[in-house]
């Protein structure tokens, strides 16, 4: 169990403000911050040297799959291995995804998950659920999730046609069921049928290769399907969250979305920050393959800048990493149709250092901001802050110590998570974690494990962030429209209707 | 029969520059055009002063159901008085739709709509063909229409759920087939799904009048659709012809397109860039459902200017009206509720003169560019140009005297449609059609018809029209992706397929 | 002197969270933020109940002119009507502007407009410093105002030709010297040879009256010289910060610029967010002078929500109202000729009411981001924050109780400012401030004063924000150009120059 | 002389369409244009066989500078080799640029310039005439230019500080005097301010070579001085034409202009358009210096792209090449400095190639509107239509046989211009001139010239073109402003005036 921690020196970095302070632990909570505290702990004192060092909230990852079961294999980070590599990065908490098969409960995708996830974790985390068809049972159980299973959070998938793709009208309900119940609605956005077409035309092509699966869904895709979403989410003034944005044309969705007011949020991930589509082309396949997933990596190699300027100005939001890992092995499914690649990528462990070194390094962003788009605005929009994303009296002691001068070299020769291939192979990235502290325990410290499978948490959510919620809200009483006063129409008889021939 | 004929002295106006020129005609077809002409007709030769006129050619609209069985009636305007309108405004040729309902012959509809057509006929006419549903037969009978009826467009219709409205899919297929068979696709863009769905809560919320018709398809609607099926049509590489752009946002996702160089035409009317939504709003309920069409008009009132301008500047391409007249005793059969009230509204009698007042009296254009975007650029995309279009040697004799500095005040009491109602009313027009000659024969003159019923031809339109598919074809020979050269991938043994929980 | 002050059960509301809690204020600083204190005073304690109401940092208005000699006048309200105006308003500080006029001196400026506001200020303020001319004498006195008055900003004027406007050169030199500094450069964005240009040319076409204010000057005048200014910041790597954002064209050449990553803020003021432009065709002439500014209000009726939802969205940073007061006699100076019309509105007591209506009440922002941009981010820019600009211990006692349900209706006739006119009369605004507390004291409740001319204080800003200015260096150390190696240039001798004819 | 020429077979491309037909040309113009001709000419016929090529109208290069004497050095094709050249590559018409000195008189610059070309020049030409500074003489000789010389274009420079640079007020009374004589006004956009500065401190930082150039003139740079000159220029209602269009966000700012329908024309060259700025980064110094121009070729490859796709599109209208050439050897007058390097390279000869190579074979453009932005454009625009910039009866027989299939390759080795460095060395280009005519005279024919030196014309322009200020002079009279009807305003008594201490 956790015990009492004084953490001296460092500077305390939240999204507003930094501040040299002290910050002391107890319970798992934050007790105090400020300078030069001399607290009186019931038992023993473990003291961190945090001088010359941030201290900065635990990172959250808003998107992961961890021990997956997709495209004929399963993701090979399972929540132990997954959510130790999250901690070795500094993150704290992980947000995963149940996903029910079309036609099954979502209640029971929640329950398997969250069996897999409960004897493994090794820090906090929480479940989205996705919703893959429609129903009225569906509507029930998404009620049922939020009322008792602490979800806020449902994604629907516009894309994987027959698989999990949802039509118009099923994402109409989704959508309307997510604000009748405080939830947010989440999306994958591609066109779904569109890629169908795509991948089809590419075989007859000829191009069998990982290339074939940037080239049958180019970013258009990913953008109509985002204008689409959006389109449908504000006629119901329902809050969106658009998961994994890959590529400048769909950030730019959303970001003239939010200039217009509506309420929506960009999840750009550690990939589409650090790496680009260009590898796709590379000459080793499996390179290219353990680049492959959807939506793809751009092949426009002026993407990352764009979406960090744009992550910076809050036109974006929070970073996610869609992690979800195959090795060479599993990818090789695919060897001679694109279309059986495995798809998914690394990024739970390294987030942290792709955003510090693109964003931050690069001056693009300060610490603050930095704080804000790795940890703080998640907690804000999953209803989770100020437990989660600030350190501050009262709030869970989920904390990092950061250096940000060491940097470090990614490799998946060295990495902690299971799969035997790094998107980020070779980065240097200033900024490095030192100590990872989840609910006041050290967890992780100059890179030894301190960790036990099972004692993370899950983490409920309640309905209606206020974050997101107050303006949703304001608008339903304030914006709706009324029917003109006129008096009642007489003059004409109508016309007798007819039938077309 | 069309006899000789001399226009004397006029400005003769083509869409790239004008010049003081005599034209003179023989056999329905220009034989000379140039200074001072003193022809020797075989014949009795017919003279028409044109001093201080303008000689344009005839317009041609792009878009209009005349006689048409829709929404429980049929639009009042049949093909007699709707082509004498025309050619009262200056409107020599007519491009009206045969639309099969779902399960229907295409063929059969084409020869529907040709037979209602041929004998009421008074200026030149063609057909775009609809497609409400797929299947191979739908294919096979687009290629005759192809082959054998003169037929180069096809429309697919994104909203009137359950009546026209096709899937992504089915316009996948269909906008396949138009580039396979070298004709243009046209799109209805709005998303239906959203207007079924907006119409129910519009009701629900106790708005039941025209008001509610724009408040359940609000812009975004059109534009989410227009962004779609630009989408779909880019990655066929098959040309695109919007109809009806009635909003700002679709508009400007139009020209977007166009600046990326996506071949996509957008096709304003004369409502759209003549008058607008807060109509909706009037009092008088006969007036607002006088304007109920669909997409509607917008209450934002800048959209008229904001659309000619960029009709001015070659973002969006052709005019056309959509003209689709019920009288108010046919718009009472929405009394009660605004679902019902046929869309529809007047245009094809007026739109030379609407374009005029809002395009050439305001300064947004010159006479030229009003020639192309009435005639000319129409001609070109649907493959009738030069002989529709343009006054030159071995051009069709469709000819309009104009008189730009005389004004006329428009009115359903003066105006030569069938209906009762006229959405401009009360708009004072710079720019008069004088004399509208048709093939040679002058149908028209200082407000009497010289007209019979059937003697307009249907002109058979050939696929492949050069103005729009050059650049196609050039692109499927140049453009196209190619496989990445690698070694067979060879190091690792595929990983056993799972199948999920 | 500030006593001692318990705020019981309120919503205390920061601009990341809201949460119901007391606040104990003593010495004029916040000591205690939490759920039911029962603070032990040394003396007596006055405690404030504030159920069902907010708890909000007091406003900081970062654009005032009190008592400003301007256009032949003096603006109306001094400081003492001032900031008195402010408190009623829920202001607690607020930014005045010194400005010398071309070939003075800076600091002799800046001591002036202390020695007029110290003896009459009722809150904090602080002071901007214009730059108006260039010199190496400027150049000293800019670095004396940063290290010896607790100045970081200085204004740049492009526009008021041949009084205070700089040219590119100067703006570039002042701009540099702001960078060496850790100073923010500001702007008054308009062109001032196009406004000179416009001014003589709505005079000769007889047009004198306030219409010809905003005719000689539209909206594009203000964005050109927003994208001048912007660019020019940028080469120097300077933050800007564009004072008075008055027009869609102008906000969204700031908003674009951030997308980019520039370093821009924009301040809409209260007059852009609450009324417009069409004023200045009102009939009545007193009524059209009276919203005489530069920038003008635009007559596009969409700019004021448009501005709102930038704001709400970050695009946008602060508000400010540009305060500057004259009566309907002090304009009547120019009542033959607009160009002497004194330009100046009022805004420091309404600012916050109509933002909140604007909005907050619209739904466009929630209460925190309500106190973001009217407080929080000014403090941050300004480097005021924490002190001000937030509900925290520690943090100055500038508190306001604001009543959230309850409206109030503008009006000069009930205003507390000394002029005889309001641009927002007659405006109905939710958020009614029932208390206000500058550093600890009570200075105005339910309407009635309880101030002290000169009690305010002049806070001192310290350079290099570090909200502003640690990307400004981050980027300075890593995005530097360097030279290509190559080897020396010698394969050719060179041309002998020659001298133009 | 030219004798009677028959052109045989080609497929006769104009800017509207393309038709198979004969071409007769007697007395330098062209007098048939059908099927199958057999003219009787009065003596010998030349009959050229076009079969499976097409036949332009000759390209009109709108942008040069032979002999240019600049930066120390004189451009080394002079109008002689230039004009060869030109002819060599299927352009017939050049528009080069008298340009005075500051303070000298621009009626001696032209006869200077025209003396100049008179005796060398192998095709017809006319001259832009720089305004580099402002008198009431400048005014009057403008007028006189205009009236007496055939001048219709005016060039303004807003780089080239102290040396062409005019300031904002300048640029204004040179646009507002354009306007009166019905000239077009012509901008170098870039802001020489900013570039002054930022060489000075790319020097400073101890970079000297050719990347400095771009680095101390970024885009920005040009697309702030673009707005500014539109801003301006739409102000006065002057037609605006902005030379050598070198980026994305100067094109942007263009054709956001066109769109909101300010009458602005954008002139990509075959610099912007077939190469890009990465050559400054290149390790051999002449290679890069060799592509030092202003404004500079822009670093992002994917420029030269986006600008064919906006001038496929008509968001840009126009091309040029700024041809301007120096040899290696004049080029190192700044090796050791970059601000010494002459600016300018080659494009006369190769533009037209480029523009099919990049434009049509790429399948951006088709043949027609190759010929509308190489040749008819210019021809509008410039008011030399049709007797330029179209094949039509009565047109000036300026004719290339373009051979679409056959391919040449670039290269300095084989170029027919003066200078030893070709920018577009190794570029494989579709599109080969086999034949030119010029004014009905074979002046090149499969690389034979048949040229003497002088036997080009000078072309007079006259003012008011109409394709250009047909809407200009609309709008004059219908879009006034007018003052608003008040009552005299009498209520108030003026404040007395103070002066500002």
């Amino acid at each position: 169990m956790a015990g009492q921690l004084l953490i001296k020196g460092g500077k305390v970095v939240n999204d507003d403000y930094s501040v040299v302070a002290d910050v002391y632990v107890e319970d798992g909570v934050v007790q105090q911050v400020g300078p030069n505290l001399h607290p009186k702990p019931p038992t023993g004192l473990l003291v961190l040297d945090a001088t010359n060092k941030l201290v900065i909230p635990g990172g959250i990852d808003t998107h992961t799959h961890m021990q997956f079961p997709f495209m004929g294999s399963r993701s090979k980070d399972d929540f132990y291995t997954g959510t130790k590599a999250a901690i070795a990065g500094g993150t704290t908490m992980i947000i995963d995804f149940a996903i029910p098969q079309k036609g099954c409960s979502l209640i029971e995708a929640f329950d398997t998950w969250k069996s897999w996830a409960d004897p493994k974790v090794c820090c906090d985390y929480a479940l989205h659920v996705g919703v893959t068809w429609w129903s009225n049972k569906v509507k029930e159980e998404m009620k049922s999730l939020v009322q008792s299973k602490g979800v806020n959070s449902f994604k629907m998938f516009m894309a994987y046609k027959d698989l999990y793709m949802v039509n118009d009208e099923e994402l109409y309900e989704a959508f309307s069921q997510c604000k009748e119940l405080g939830a947010i609605a989440q999306v994958h956005a591609e066109n779904g049928e569109l890629i169908a077409q795509g991948a089809k035309k590419m075989l007859a092509m000829g191009i069998t290769g990982p290339e074939g699966h940037e080239l049958c869904r180019p970013e258009e895709v990913e953008a109509e399907a985002t204008q689409r979403a959006i389109t449908i989410a504000n006629v119901i003034n329902c809050p969106l969250f658009v998961v994994h944005v890959m590529s400048k044309s769909a950030a730019r969705v959303i970001t003239n979305a939010r200039r217009e007011g509506k309420v929506v949020y960009g999840e750009p991930i550690a990939a589409s920050l650090g790496t680009d589509g260009t590898n796709y082309w590379n000459k080793d396949w499996a390179h290219a393959a353990g680049h492959v997933m959807g939506p793809p990596l751009r092949p426009d190699p002026s993407t990352p800048d764009f979406l960090m300027n744009l992550l910076a100005n809050d036109d974006l939001s929070v970073t996610g990493t869609d992690n979800c890992t195959f090795d060479t092995c599993q990818k090789a499914l695919g060897k001679d149709d694109f279309t059986k690649i495995p798809n998914g990528v690394n990024g739970v462990e390294d987030r942290m250092s792709v955003v510090w070194e693109k964003g931050v390094y690069s001056g693009k962003m300060d610490e603050n901001r930095f704080v804000a788009v790795t940890s703080t605005n998640a907690a804000k929009i999953f209803n989770l802050y100020p437990k989660k994303g600030r350190i501050a009296v009262g709030s869970d002691a989920d904390i990092v110590i950061w250096d940000p001068k060491a940097t470090r070299t990614i490799s998946a020769q060295t990495h902690h998570q299971a799969n035997n291939f790094n998107i980020f192979e070779g980065m240097v990235c200033h900024g490095v974690p030192v100590t990872t502290i989840s609910r006041g325990k050290v967890v992780y410290e100059g890179g030894t494990f301190n960790v036990t499978a099972g004692e993370g948490r899950y983490v409920s959510r309640p309905p209606f962030p206020p974050y997101v919620y107050k303006r949703v809200r304001q608008r339903d009483q304030v914006c709706q429209p009324v029917p003109v006063k006129r008096a009642p129409y007489t003059d004409a008889v109508s016309a007798t209707p007819i039938t077309p021939q």
